[in-house]
């Protein structure tokens, strides 16, 4: 029997939250709640970004069950915790800087796109969509934005305190940036989710599709117009991205701009 | 005027490479040979992994049009090559492993599922789609396994040459790693198109189901069967994961197993 989403909501919402911490992340409940108030949307699992320090196989980073956290923290941390937490490896210890990441459930495959584009045009670039056999539909959102740093060897430290001070800093300057795409998601899910409302309201009156383009609402008009043009701008900054790549077809975006869910994404 | 996909593969095809490389990385030659044979797949960008080190200001890690590339290889690299490397550095460096990706554009959604699907089961867990509004459909095949280590402040080294010895050795460990994925993601798409292959023929008879997911051909048979227990395999490793998201509902995709596309991935 196939279940309609909002079986899956309801089941999803009203289920005990299993993971280790038990509970949403402080810096990214107002972005939890603004989707599961909407009736398209609901969160399925998130994290808001961490410093996190890891224990285990030199080659098990695919395997984090066989690890052991040091130290893990959803905020800025200091020299000291990392050095206490190195203190205490026995194996290969890995700092990482982990970013927002979020998996939401999508009513239908619209909903997920404009889910993807939000996230893509707040700068999370590898974001992308599951489409599951049973209709489940969801969007990953994901950063590129990391930090990955051995260090220790079979217990023993390969690093000085100094070289630790300046990951300490690197590390919270990437969770200073974290928090602002994650308020730069924040803004443009909240307009984009307006603009779909206004929208979908007019939409009885078979409106033109100018008018579509431009909702009334004076204020939203302006905000989506900014949106677009920062949207344009990161477009750009995507294209001169693109000789970075190996192989790839730099020219066929240039063409088509305007398909924001284009390649290289 | 809506493009076929048809169109767009010839299109791409018989563009001229604008990478800063200008040709398909020789290891993954013929993965993307075999996707361009197919008729429903085509590849719009790739890189087989590299280990690069890039040169730039502290928080440009978003915009590499302003970094210097002081050394990049698709290859295993030596100490030597970092130690030179960094010495030509006047901002602050970074090493990177950056492993193997892939943009497939895919003809219809169903066939972007089972390109995502071998993605998965390889151990691309950061795969996803991308549904574009003109009906463009990418899968971006992604990995999760990286290195990201800051090395110079301002041209100022930051750590020993000893430090720089292990990281090589940790670098080339994961080139290795990512030349196995690369193996496994091939044999699972080259079953997967046959399987694919011999289903289209079959169901002009209209064939029963049981004979659908068993295909008369006993070698490729017993490679889908191999392949569905380890896929099976990874999928519990999945769900042992899953206790390390911050906010996440472990149960469901207990409950569903059979669902290969599901949560987490």
């Amino acid at each position: 029997m196939e279940k309609t989403f909002t079986q899956w909501k309801k089941q999803c919402l009203n289920k005990l939250d299993l993971s280790k911490k038990g509970s949403v992340d402080q810096d990214i409940e107002h972005v939890v709640s603004l989707l599961n108030s909407c009736e398209e949307y609901f969160t399925t699992s998130s994290c808001s970004g961490r410093i996190i320090l890891i224990d285990g196989a030199p080659e098990s980073d695919v395997q984090k069950q066989n690890c052991t956290w040091l130290f893990v923290s959803h905020q800025k941390c200091t020299s000291d915790d990392l050095v206490s937490g190195l203190a205490k490896s026995s194996r290969d210890a890995v700092l990482k800087f982990e970013p927002f990441v979020l998996h939401v459930q999508c009513r239908r495959l619209e909903d997920a796109q404009l889910m993807h584009s939000v996230a893509i045009n707040s700068g999370f670039r590898n974001s992308g969509l599951t489409v599951g056999k049973t209709g489940k539909i969801i969007t990953a959102i994901r950063s590129t934005h990391g930090l990955e740093v051995p260090l220790s060897h079979k217990g023993k430290l390969l690093a000085g305190h100094e070289y630790i001070g300046f990951l300490t800093q690197t590390a919270n300057q990437k969770m200073e940036e974290n928090l602002r795409r994650i308020h730069r998601f924040y803004q443009n899910l909240q307009s984009a989710l307006t603009t779909e409302k206004l929208q979908k309201l007019q939409l009885p009156d078979h409106p033109s599709s100018q008018e579509l383009q431009h909702p009334p609402d004076r204020l939203v008009t302006e905000k989506e117009e900014k949106s677009k043009r920062s949207v344009y701008k990161r477009r750009r900054k995507r294209e001169q991205h693109k000789t970075d790549c190996c192989h790839g077809d730099k020219s066929s975006s240039v063409q088509e701009l305007d398909d924001c869910l284009d390649l290289f994404t």
